[in-house]
């Protein structure tokens, strides 16, 4: 940190110190939180753009009210870096989503200012309306704040959030963050609505006579906030979707103008009942090609502050991303199968479905961040003929799992869900882990759960699961390379509840579930070499479950260890235990998986060592069976 | 059925026959329709008032479009009574709900009159979303229509519907069927915004006009129709919520007036792009005890159509609901633990939650449908130290999945779900069934999965659940009664994770959670006298599972049989295989519960006997077991 590059930062711990400042100093502090983040980002990825975009409001948030007896609560929690920097956190920041390091993500764990957790969209106006209706029956005149981003506002949850704070008018104030993004640009009418309101002059003129008259002396300045608020609610109460649904709505106002930012807060903390305040900013202010490339600088990667050039991990000849091997392969498929769309909650570039929706732009869905919905409308294509292609991620589907089972399982629709991010995710943790989907998905009739261990077994199923005898089925895949630079080879048919058996043995028997089965492989060459023979049996389905390989394992073997990406309570381990203590097989089975505790963040690495199914774990695990025996 | 009682309807079997009606025939028709509807579900039980409620609206509905070719897409579909009788289905209305019988809900399966299924809430715009974009796909000119309630326009998932279909813009046409009502007072503030909407001058001004002038010949009419929507466009655009969404609002009219109903959806077919009509009904119309008390009235059970006395099954000294134990014994609760709260997405009457909020009305919250918002605003408050009862039915909180992992169990939250109707519910079917919840749940880390035996055990559970040692818990109970009349004991702290024995045997082990453990008393009781001795556990946890009486049990016995009211993939069952195969136990384990399928209606007992966990199917299943032996 070059000599007073941070001057005023370096002598912020906490909003105490923040507190000393000068309004008129705080645009300079914002510079060198800005500077800071990218100094950081550029070193130890993250996520950038969304932090750099809420600088101002995140100073400006800390310098008005009394955090953290005053609740700031961050949607989705992605831009929350300025906060973690100017509330104790700044010392740890170069350990930002490392193992053992601070979250990216806000733990009420990690700091009382971080007054609820977050890494899903959608949850912060509910969340603080707990919080706010807690405060008021404690008789605790506190401030509740909810800062949401105008993508997040399009999840389900925050409307159901909105309308009932509309009915308890507790004090709350939240704040739309209005970027016009997601990660990918933000869809859908409301979009469109917000839109409107920006370049609505009625508004303008609003704001400005509101704003404008508010900088006069506090005494005027009290009196004519009453008096225009009287005048403003009648002429907008019901031209704002948000004053239908009860709240005043204050803006849109310019959300990197830290002063008035200050001006406005400070104003609005004394208007009691729900308050939505619109601020208008940049995802990735302050640093050109952020700006420039919104859904690129999401999340960079490293990269070289000066030029702006991102680090790049992959190159030609290399095992391509299975998010890769998805999108390609469907845009294949979907050349030779008319009936084939593809539908994504606001993730097309995350899920690469991007590629189909430059081809075949009418063929391809993003609903914007609404899983629920992704998976009901999906069910609707699908009783009309149509093959969707339901790409969410993992964790992100425990949204949708109603619809799973109520529209599309028991409908016995042909929809097929794409779960991208399937197992441990790495740096973003615990709330991105998709680990649960093969437990929750399980229990559902009529519906295939299949796990691909390699780009070419991902394509083959992607293949087989849009064949017309097929109904309900699930794919999932996880996070990252595969291991094949040669995928692209022709489709063939997958049997379904077929495993495929790629080691003979007559020791142990390891059975894998999904990418984990080159792990396996690995610790069963190791383990072949030290002269214990272990049968290798890919199961590929954790339903069906291949019931003519497990009579196969429970005649030859007294032990069997399962290996998945995935929570070890229910999962596909659990099948084959239920599959044994059935048919009074009397095997032992060690499952390998995720604990029943939840995981934190790191490296994918890491944490599937930390859990003990990388490939040094199973040879680990056969080993002490060995050692037992 | 007198002679000529029902002179039209007699003649109707399918919309074909209900279009050579005259317009001005369709009034008399609707009251042979609704006059059916009393007389059938005064003596077979079934939905009642919503079905009452939009008896015009279906007949209008069907007399204007061109049904099954046009879409029909019924929210919720326990109002769909009226489109079932119209629709092919009224001779066999007299097995509506029951067994082998035909379903109080729309499904597919069941008629191609049926376009969608359903059973949740707020799905229906979602479904008809994907239905119309399919169609234009295709370049099917169809008409796609959804009927959804006030109070499913609270569930998130609606909202997230109109968004996106505000941007999709295809034909369709969503009818809000506005009657105040969801089972409860409907809630939140889109209901006061409703209210105002139908109050307004402006609008029914406008739609005097609009409406008025529609009935003039048809050129005109075309004529007036496009002025008109030029006109009321920028007037209206910015003052209703459905037209910040995308849509085109026309509205409100009376939803009973037949024939005005039937002009305004001939005009309105021919109007293109996204449209909402907001339709006025009353639920119970046309039978006044229904309109008097719609709560009671929504499913009354049998009664003298008459008189309208209800006929009530229960009476003093009989066994209490699960409900009402639950109703009462939070309020108990509660007057001792001030940080008590009780949570229901607008179920307070059939969860019982209705009678701590007569007691204690600022401590229970009604957030009306929405579900996710309902744990996670549990979530919000537990992080302010209340202690929310968030009560919801074990079926519908498969929309609340993301929440009870991401805000509640991640971030070790002290939260007590209660999971009302667990396991089959009975004549409400496939959609309502509550039996994925153990499999969902157990997964799920820090978080207890409790199901009681009884009444006592119910109320010992819901008291250990608030202990300040406690954080994540749920508790699961079925519908219906228990069988312990005297249940008001004192309370007794249950130790977590710990079953309890009820019967010493030497045979086989019957393991078993929640209510089935009575069926299992008595099954082991028959077998007892045939001289096949058994060891009854009731389990008490399905998460943690008491692994000291696993142990007992794997040394003891080679015979297991598991018992639960719930999917025996993932289950309290496969908990019990779990521990067994890891532990190297060779005990063989017969999980009886919820088959690997969709179980349909009919009585609850019907429905345990046919998968075979009712006292009789673990008799045999022991039977079977000692017959092999």
């Amino acid at each position: 940190m070059p000599q007073g590059k941070y001057s005023l930062l370096e002598n912020i711990e906490y909003p105490a110190d923040l507190k000393r400042l000068l309004p008129q100093q705080l645009a300079e502090l914002c510079r060198e939180v800005r500077d800071f983040i990218i100094d950081e980002v550029s070193e130890n990825p993250g996520h950038f753009g969304a932090s750099l975009g809420v600088v101002e409001l995140t100073v400006a948030l800390h310098y008005v009210f009394n955090t953290p007896y005053d609740r700031l609560v961050w949607d989705v929690g992605h831009q929350a870096y300025a906060h973690k920097i100017l509330t104790g956190r700044r010392k740890f920041f170069s350990k930002n989503r490392k193992y053992h390091g601070i979250s990216g993500f806000p733990r009420m764990s990690e700091s009382e200012y971080d007054a609820f957790g977050a890494g899903h969209a959608s949850t912060s106006i509910s969340a603080a309306l707990g919080l706010a209706v807690a405060a008021k029956m404690k008789g605790e005149n506190r401030q509740t704040i909810a800062v949401i981003g105008d993508g997040s506002m399009t999840g389900g949850l925050a409307f159901e959030g909105l309308n009932n704070a509309g009915m308890e008018k507790p004090n709350m104030l939240v704040i739309l963050n209005d970027n016009d993004m997601a990660i990918d640009p933000n869809v859908g009418a409301m979009h469109n609505y917000l839109a409107n309101i920006t370049l609505s002059k009625v508004y303008n003129r609003m704001k400005d006579e509101l704003w404008g008259m508010t900088e006069r002396a506090k005494a005027i300045r009290l009196f004519l906030q009453k008096t225009l608020i009287a005048l403003k609610a009648p002429l907008l109460r019901k031209g704002n979707l948000f004053e239908s649904l009860g709240f005043r709505y204050f803006g849109p106002i310019d959300g990197h103008d830290v002063e008035k930012l200050v001006k406005t807060l400070e104003t609005l903390k004394n208007i009691p009942g729900p308050k939505l305040l619109h601020i208008l900013t940049k995802k990735g202010k302050g640093y050109k090609p952020a700006e420039d490339n919104q859904t690129l600088w999401h999340a960079p990667g490293t990269f070289d502050r000066n030029t702006g050039v991102r680090h790049s991990h992959h190159s030609n000849g290399q095992p391509p991303l299975y998010q890769q091997v998805f999108g390609e392969t469907i845009v294949e498929l979907a050349e030779k199968n008319d009936s084939i769309v593809g539908i994504t909650p606001a993730m097309p570039s995350g899920c690469s479905l991007n590629i189909m929706m430059e081809k075949m732009p009418d063929r391809v869905f993003d609903v914007g961040i609404a899983e629920q919905h992704a998976v009901t409308f999906s069910a609707g294509l699908a009783a009309e003929g149509k093959i969707p292609f339901c790409n969410i991620y993992s964790s992100f589907m425990q949204r949708g799992y109603d619809g799973i089972i109520h529209d599309v399982a028991l409908q016995n629709l042909h929809v097929v869900f794409c779960l991208d991010r399937g197992g441990l995710v790495g740096e973003d943790g615990a709330t991105h882990h998709g680990v649960y989907d093969i437990a929750y998905l399980r229990c559902v009739p009529n519906l295939v759960v299949a796990a691909p261990m390699n780009e070419v077994e991902l394509r083959n199923m992607l293949y087989t699961a849009q064949l017309p005898q097929q109904r309900a089925f699930s794919i999932r895949y996880p996070r990252g390379s595969g291991l094949t630079p040669d995928w692209k080879k022709p489709f063939e048919e997958i049997t379904v509840g077929k495993s495929r058996q790629l080691t003979n043995g007559s020791q142990v028997a390891v059975l894998t579930l999904g990418h984990v089965g080159n792990f396996a492989e690995q610790a069963v060459q190791k383990l072949a070499h030290e002269g214990i023979s272990c049968a290798h049996y890919d199961m590929r389905f954790a339903k069906p479950i291949d019931e003519e390989a497990l009579h196969e394992v429970g005649k030859m073997f007294t032990q069997v260890v399962t290996v998945e990406d995935g929570a070890v309570l229910g999962g596909m381990g659990s099948a084959v235990a239920e599959f044994f203590t059935t048919h009074g097989y009397k095997t032992q089975v060690t499952r390998l998986g995720v604990p029943d505790r939840f995981v934190e963040h790191g490296t994918m690495a890491e944490l599937q060592a930390e859990c003990g199914f990388d490939a040094e774990g199973i040879y680990k695990a056969v080993k002490l069976i060995m050692d037992n025996e």
